[in-house]
């Protein structure tokens, strides 16, 4: 396997063809097929955050795939941000449509027409719902599996609110379930409003999660959005008040995808191979038998599996008789299980289970029933492990820079002090390639600007994906 | 609402329409919004499509929408069976495209090329996938909600053989998996071998499975096909032989749609509303407190309801202040809640539930206990009334016919006895307006033909959608 550090994207590749996540040689650029752990993985992150977006009261619902070119052309500014990445349908059979259907980049102009039907009062507010579809950009750049691709595995909330007050506290709750969704990830993030020449058309603001990869390159990997009254005057979203008069809706929306994967994928694997957070492995714990003549390890073997199922784990015992004891630990490391046990006659004898961790170099030898009662434990410690080493990766992938000749040439994350004005960001852009992703919202740090010495907060510039 | 057997086309658009299940507003023809609760219920269908396919060693994969001319023509006689209810990109932006793509209308042509990749050697094989995605058809006739649309919620199963035995083993898995899905939906269903002028263009032979709809009109519902060597020698999908020399692998495919869907809501629905079979139901069970003065009903409703759900049936709690206990009933009978607790001051100063079933007329009063014990044996009875009812109904619309005379003009499922070639069919078609739906498979009977008098078997003929 190829060195993660030295080759991060050469590495990259490889584990994503090796470990059976995707395949790339589909014959339609930037489009992949999902193969069955890649999409295994995908739908435990799937579930997760419908979990949690459930819980705050979202409903789950799903739209049509395509918009027309009417739908799209209400909304001028937004249109002009996606009009050159959208893939165009003009026949249906061997007719030419009367009018264009784009497939969907983003679902505001397919989702708000309906909204516009169905928000009447009060009553109907706030309205809560998302959909996890695929979405669609002629990506003319380089692509990249699960980073920049043409069919996009995506994640998208929308919301209607009876203020601008209501539509903030929203803006609040998404920061709530990308935490607690994150968690379970063990990814760490920026928080970072991005510049008003770079946030999503239409938006009031923009606030994206970054993350930082092996390469030193940030990675969006979520984003919110307040979009005010913006979309909802455009496409006449209305609520009738006592006196009769009608008040426009404030909307917001949360995006997120399958860079999600990338980003776990990258920032906890190693050179041996992928290391899934527990609560989204497709396996979690691999069982394998190292074969004997003198006890039945499949029998125990086979006993600890239903046991394991029976506290609701994802188990697999690997009885293949084709491969070494010593080929398939490697098989599963490389696929990134969490966890493996061994069973061999001496285990079977004494009731044990040698212990395998995938976070860690010994392997530890205990009772059954001892290993039974802790999995839940060694799942917790397994996500501590990965939630600080990728915090410290982070952390040594960030550069405090006082002077733009700190930062030149580097792939790092440069914090440093900004003014916010757009001339200054052009001016840090050129000189160091970095990109500005905007102003820090975990910082309350005040300084003079790097470029023109005015007042000016933490502002962050990286190479992006 | 409207009355079912009188008007079951109307009753039909206003029970999707009242009770959520979908909106047809949207701004293109034959493209519907999923409402929460029409999706959900989809994806209870889909989660026990996945149980049963999972158990039999079927994996979950995910191919990309798009096909490119290239891949479709490759298939010519497939392409033929198609190529004129396409939807075409043609344009990326505002490039035209070097090759246009179709949206797939279902996924041999994107899967077997890479099927070709995927198999080499007898290890490789059996090869058993499938995918939940959206398939698109240019639907050029009058649309309906879940039986005819343009973007139709799909499963599709692929798999590869050694032998043309092994794809018959595989045609009978199948019938083992359709029959667990449709006793779990209580759907009646025939099976019938649909004509060579009508089976799925490519395949050696197609089996489908037809129910009936209330109008007395066949809707079909799955379909599986023996496709032997016939795309393997199109898209060279080869194993090696001990000998080196390579064979072709023999495939099926079985589809599904949201179509199981329109015929729950169809078969099961009455003049109340919808009825969903407990398993796929979003709410199994309602509770309805009604207001008290003397006693806190809506803490014992909340009781019961953390009971319930600790014994994981899906479980909620209407306690909207602003409509009546009557309203209320009436609500979520329309909604096709199964059970329904009705509980006032009298249910809790005796510990009791008031209990609804909603196949039946009387409400019965019992101990919360007693309740709570026998929830399932109270679904399972509620599955089977539902199970007789269809096949009553099923029952009732078949006619066994004789003569043409029998028949003309009538909306029913005929059998009859047909020589089974295309001549007598389109003589019959012609005489009754019905469609050969083909020879039934569960009838081994054998008599003369309606229309020649020549030896024959159980045809099936019938108005389709």
């Amino acid at each position: 396997m190829e060195n993660k550090k030295v080759n991060f994207s050469e590495w990259y590749n490889e584990i994503i063809d090796v470990s059976g996540l995707s395949d790339k040689r589909y014959p339609v650029k930037g489009m992949n097929v999902w193969m069955p752990y890649g999409l295994k993985a995908m739908q435990f992150i799937d579930n997760l955050t419908r979990k949690y977006v459930d819980s705050m009261d979202f409903q789950e619902v799903s739209f049509p795939v395509l918009i027309t070119r009417g739908q799209l052309m209400v909304e001028f500014e937004h249109v002009k941000g996606f009009e050159n990445e959208l893939f165009w349908i003009t026949k249906g059979g061997s007719e030419k449509l009367e009018e264009d259907m784009a497939m969907r980049p983003t679902s505001e102009a397919a989702m708000y027409p309906m909204f516009s039907l169905w928000v009447r009062s009060h009553a109907d507010l706030p309205l809560k719902i998302y959909q996890i579809v695929n979405v669609y950009r002629y990506e003319t750049k380089h692509t990249r599996s699960f980073i920049r691709i043409r069919e996009i595995h995506f994640f998208e909330a929308h919301t209607a609110h009876a203020t601008y007050d209501d539509a903030e506290k929203q803006m609040e709750e998404y920061l709530v379930i990308w935490k607690k969704l994150t968690e379970m990830l063990c990814l760490p993030y920026m928080i970072n409003q991005r510049p008003d020449w770079d946030k999503f058309p239409g938006a009031k603001y923009t606030l994206a999660f970054d993350t930082v990869m092996p390469s030193g390159r940030a990675l969006q990997i979520g984003t919110i959005h307040q979009y005010g009254t913006n979309f909802s005057k455009n496409y006449n979203i209305t609520y009738a008040l006592d006196d009769g008069s009608h008040e426009f809706v404030s909307q917001t929306t949360f995006g997120m995808s399958e860079r999600l994967l990338a980003a776990i994928i990258s920032i906890h694997g190693d050179d041996t191979g992928l290391i899934f957070p527990p609560d989204i492995a497709p396996i979690q714990i691999i069982i394998v038998p190292i074969p004997s003549k003198k006890v039945d390890v499949n029998a125990y073997s086979t006993e600890i599996m239903d046991r394991i199922r029976k506290l609701d784990f994802r188990v697999k015992m690997d009885d293949r008789d084709a491969y070494t004891p010593g080929f398939k630990y490697n098989d599963w490391e490389m696929r990134g299980v969490p966890l493996r046990i061994e069973v061999g006659a001496r285990e079977v004898e004494k009731s044990q289970v040698t212990v395998s961790v995938r976070t860690e170099k010994e392997k530890k030898t205990m009772k059954m029933d001892e290993f039974l009662e802790n999995i839940g434990k060694i799942m917790s410690s397994i996500k501590d492990t990965l939630a600080e080493r990728a915090a410290e990766t982070m952390k040594n992938m960030t550069v405090t820079a006082e002077k733009l000749d700190d930062i030149r040439g580097m792939e790092r994350i440069a914090r440093l002090f900004w003014c916010g004005r757009e001339e200054c960001s052009r001016k840090i852009e050129e000189q160091t390639e970095m990109a500005c992703l905007g102003i820090n919202q975990d910082s309350n740090k005040k300084g003079k600007c790097i470029v023109c010495g005015k007042d000016g907060s933490t502002g962050i510039f990286a190479r992006t994906y």
